[in-house]
């Protein structure tokens, strides 16, 4: 069974380390969100790649659910020394990654490549495709101007009001090499449980990935993000309200809906049910909180049973 | 009084602590050679200007004389794991100032803006310019072809032989500014125990420098890197052979003697007088191994009464 699957970052990592101990990685595609990569000191850094590949490499650090695991920050100490911005915490060794990726980005080497190059050199047998090998860039308009998604997320802790998101970039980049083709050879598509404005919605903008997702002969499920009213981490709830979805599994059926068929939610969201029936998705219950490796695994074999 | 110093890294950087603890900061320049600047893994590092930088900020690793006290590998590491070269060593801290610095100067600020500007922050007063903004890149040819600095002294640890000396783009470069005035103002202008070959031939290799030493109205002293026929450190030795010039202090005299008043030469060295008497420059004995900080000082000491 050939898998794709849409992913963000630390909530995604969870379910993709799941599907990758349930079928072999080489089975499985993860198109992931580049809308929120960023420069940071001139380094070009992709968390939601990154997370990917340190998680299915076994190297992510699971408490945190960013960067390495055993990390240390001496590089960001002597930078603060400098007096440079340190608001975005770049470890000694995740800094390898950056500084890899930047230098082979400035030599002319494509996005795709690069996070494919990176991927195998970590170990890593799944492929990782960026949903684009151009720039696209989530921007978020709040009362101190447009931020970027790091800006808002780590530098502002997302506590700042958003009116406006909107993805930079995005109407003229193509998808990355293989996205479309992944999406349409696919026996199964999963859209992980990543925040659907600023995760999956950057992924969606990219011209071209609706269309493959809407004409694939493969099941398309999604994990809800949403668990009882709010997002089980991060800010997804206020940017789903920024963009007058609701807060529910019917906030991120009514965003998936033209193209998804199965949304896999939470039991005590059961009531759900009738309201995704009426926007033409069907509803899984599952236990989708994923709080240990066990949980991970189990939804995971929920989600690869969607297509029985 | 105010003193102008053409300098190296370690070698020099010793006795830079020793005038530095001596005569105020202010009154001091350092003109450090650029020669041996190197791309790693895409960022520009420039170890001579660091050491001198770090010595004056007290932060040198004393026991290596290169990088900073206490440093830790982990990104080196990491990089290793990605499968990058990893024959140059970049220390967890050090990799911030190189960071700093490629930004810097992928945003068009000369380097010699950059080098203040790190001074500045490092907290060091003396002013430390480059020899120049241009790059100058000092490659020797060797059994296994032309190498650049780093290649022949890290990666080959210097064992392979030397052939031939250049310091490409040297024609094309002109002093950084402030270089010439600084040697033209000086009272005394201090050639450091470094390299002559490697460390001084560069940026003496810049247009308008040599120039600038024959005119200045400053004592024009240096310190000989050689001592009892051979390099107190490094591969000066073998470098001065390539180039033709004896490995003694006549051998450095005559590197610089169209416009060298004094050179300081170890105890041991005595019988060199008549010698360097000569080619018209004066000799004056003294303990030049700088073993200690007390050495440092009192070598200071020597080299600033000269102008007496």
């Amino acid at each position: 069974m050939r898998v794709a699957a849409i992913a963000g970052g630390t909530g995604a990592a969870k379910l993709l380390r799941g599907l990758a101990a349930t079928v072999p990685q080489r089975a499985l595609t993860v198109i992931g969100n580049t809308g929120d990569d960023a420069e940071v000191w001139g380094l070009h850094v992709s968390p939601d790649l990154d997370t990917v590949a340190y998680a299915l490499a076994g190297r992510l650090d699971t408490a945190r659910g960013w960067g390495l695991a055993g990390e240390t920050f001496r590089c960001l100490e002597a930078m603060a020394g400098l007096g440079a911005e340190t608001w975005f915490n770049l470890g000694d060794r995740d800094l390898a990654t950056h500084i890899w990726r930047t230098h082979a980005l400035r030599e002319g080497v494509p996005l795709s490549v690069v996070t494919a190059e990176l991927a195998r050199r970590q170990g890593v047998a799944a492929r990782i495709l960026p949903m684009s090998d151009e720039p696209v860039r989530t921007r978020l308009r709040t009362p101190n101007g447009w931020l970027s998604f790091q800006e808002y997320f780590v530098r502002e802790k997302a506590l700042v009001e958003v009116f406006e998101v909107e993805y930079a970039g995005a109407g003229a980049a193509r998808p990355a090499p293989g996205v479309v083709e992944a999406i349409g050879d696919a026996d199964l598509v999963v859209v992980c449980p990543s925040n659907p404005v600023t995760s999956v919605g950057p992924v969606l903008a990219v011209p071209g990935v609706v269309e493959a997702l809407a004409t694939t002969r493969a099941h398309v499920v999604a994990v809800s993000p949403i668990v009882g009213g709010a997002a089980v981490s991060g800010p997804a709830g206020a940017l789903m309200r920024a963009r007058g979805l609701p807060v529910s599994p019917a906030g991120v059926a009514t965003a998936y809906a033209p193209w998804l068929r199965t949304l896999v939610i939470d039991r005590q969201d059961d009531g759900c049910r009738p309201e995704l029936g009426r926007l033409g998705v069907t509803a899984v219950i599952a236990d989708i909180l994923m709080t240990d490796r066990e949980r991970e695994l189990a939804l995971a074999r929920v989600v690869l049973r969607c297509t029985e």
